[in-house]
């Protein structure tokens, strides 16, 4: 199997924390890509993924599976141990609830935040402040939901581990481009935050 | 289980034509709410889906699975019959990874446009008619890439009708919201969309 990945993008982090927690980051080859300089846009990795997006986990049959959260829920399912996205239909659902509302409220209102007031990608889209600006309140919004979460839960999805905690992790980290970062008072999310930055896997 | 559930809405079509192509449609109990009187921002509904969002299943048990991908995914292992998410991890993986594909990029556009454009929620968020424009156009040019896609593949994943054929054709009749439709020349779009039209599923 082959990673392509982009070193510091929170995406494919989410991928090698994935492959750590399992214990096999040795059994795909890792190709990194370097996004400012437009190397996802060249008709080469087009070929792989027309999406032109890092991650995309090629296969040794010439297969590609793109999508974060799609590939790590392949990687769960050819590589069981531990589980990381469920043992069951109910938890399966739970777990796929969770993560995608991490990432549909967190992670996507960070990116536009960060999108739209660095102007980091102004050469392939336009670049609207105001719609920056109002991501940053909605990222302020999510780490404030967090840190009620985490008062009542030990992980993001109950008493367990899962691969929510990854994505919520990469999330807050990559918060630092807009320079959001827990608060003194959000006590519950930076005991949880603690938590992952003591696994091995967080340095993926 | 209970499915809530609102009229005209893209989202919970999706999760009644999943129903409806298993034939299980009679086994859940419908609860409509009106989102334009704000039905889903009471504390009620928020003890429900603390997203406030619908659809939301609610099982006998008392657990609730929100998010539409996610209700689709269980629905898909509890009544397995058509496979409507994939038999094996590749093919649950391609799948997924076209139905992602496919929201985040067709179906995220449309709402940002609609929402920006028509301010139909301009009492609970920010409106930017500026975003709203932009997104009016990357809908168009996914209206474009999918006539692409249809002039080399019979459903959205190669021969088989699956979920992100239901995501896909829910995107499309939302597009009526911001006056978009299927263009004379968009002939590989038009003859997919009218095999979608034709199923039994498409009136659920």
């Amino acid at each position: 199997m082959k990673l392509y990945d982009t070193e510091r993008a929170p995406n494919p982090r989410r991928v090698r924390m994935f492959l750590a927690e399992k214990g096999v980051l040795d059994k795909v080859e890792i190709v990194s890509l370097d996004l400012g300089k437009g190397e996802n846009l060249t008709p080469e990795f087009r070929a792989v993924n027309p999406m032109a997006k890092v991650p995309a986990l090629a296969l040794d049959d010439g297969n590609v599976i793109t999508e974060t959260a799609t590939i790590n829920r392949y990687l769960d399912e050819v590589f069981p141990s531990p589980s990381l996205c469920g043992e069951t239909p109910l938890e399966r659902a739970q777990i796929d609830m969770w993560d995608r509302r991490i990432e549909l409220t967190g992670f996507f209102a960070i990116a536009f935040a960060f999108r739209h007031i660095s102007g980091f990608f102004a050469d392939r889209e336009t670049v609207i402040k105001e719609w920056g600006e109002v991501n940053v309140k909605n990222a302020e919004k999510w780490f404030a939901f967090l840190d009620k979460h985490f008062a009542k839960n030990t992980y993001v999805v109950g008493d367990k581990f899962t691969v929510a905690d990854i994505t919520t992790v990469c999330a807050i980290d990559f918060a630092k481009v807009i320079s959001l970062r827990i608060s003194p008072e959000q006590t519950h999310l930076q005991r949880w935050y603690d938590e992952m930055r003591a696994r091995p896997s967080y340095a993926a």
